[in-house]
């Protein structure tokens, strides 16, 4: 029906989340349609962050600038630090506005079967952070699956000795629960409740 | 949270139809993990497209090639025609590969309403396909709206004393239902059933 560069943009679009190739190809209809007013600023800014996507060497939050956002923001509170494991989570946890502080992505949780181990993850920048001083309190945001505690664990023995107080997100969390596809709600109480790491 | 760049991004992202401001974020941070496998091959298949797009001389179709695929496929029937009120609804009704012939692509409705007059569509262009023969049967694919009916009767009354067969899709679309959004079943017995313009 439509050329093959068109039908390989439906394709390429029906392989992001959620969208299907139904949806991807009412999509590109509607791009071709509005060439001047969605087309080319949608292309404009998929080429914009193209460019400068950069991964943060502070936080490793994925942003167009190093420092992030988040990190280069005066106005959150430094002595507040939330560990995630992905990027997704942060952005997650963010978009609530329930946490003032700043952020360090692990880049995944410690995994025997997936063979993640210590090394593999942001681990010891965590701790240079930290060991740095200004820190008050580290809350370990990590999922609420077996990996996901299991790697909290993990973290609040590294950080034994340093003057932080550990806290985690309250139990409360739908077992086996990935934090980025939780509602703001959730995400929320299980902020406000958040306790000392046992 | 994130640059203003990746927000701009996730606007033009959710202005698509399908996509809300939810799920444009979560392709954003879907593009930004898999920077190789997804994003670099969706831009590129974005800046393809958007470079070569073009409007088929012949029928209105928007392709990337010019003539568009369906009129350049020899193996389509050249002596049917179909009628369609938008891109949207050519590719719609193309989707179900019922119908074997080409196409014309109005680029819209007659509307006393919006002020659209015959000569703000492709319709000179398409007396003059059929006035130059070879075509035996003129399918008005107008929506099932008045506007669409009302065109469908202009159209009908611009094309008498050609020798072409006039018919219509069979009524069974729903009230005030657009083609392009009809699942293909309905389209299906739509096209079987069509008949002679009344
Ligand atoms: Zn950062
Ligand atoms: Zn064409």
């Amino acid at each position: 029906m439509a050329s093959t560069e068109i039908e390989a943009l439906v394709q390429q679009l029906a392989r992001l989340p959620g969208l299907g190739p139904r949806s991807a190809r009412r999509a590109v209809l509607h791009l071709m349609k509005k060439r001047e007013s969605s087309f080319a600023p949608l292309l404009a800014a998929l080429q914009t962050v193209s460019e400068r996507l950069v991964t943060c060497g502070i936080c490793g939050n994925i942003d167009t600038q190093d420092p992030c956002a988040i990190c280069a923001d005066p106005r959150r509170d430094a002595r507040s630090l939330c560990v995630v494991e992905e990027v997704s989570d942060l952005w997650a946890l963010d978009k609530s506005r329930l946490f003032p502080g700043k952020y360090h992505v692990l880049g995944g949780r410690l995994s025997a079967l997936e063979g993640v181990r210590p090394q593999d993850l942001s681990i010891d920048a965590l701790v240079a952070r930290v060991a740095a001083g200004g820190i008050d309190e580290v809350v370990l945001a990590m999922n609420a699956t077996l990996e996901g505690q299991t790697t909290a664990h993990y973290l609040a023995e590294r950080l034994e000795g340093y003057p932080v107080r550990l806290t985690q997100l309250a139990h409360g969390l739908p077992v086996g629960g990935e934090l980025d596809y939780l509602d703001e709600g959730t995400l929320a109480q299980a902020l406000r409740a958040r306790r000392p790491m046992g």
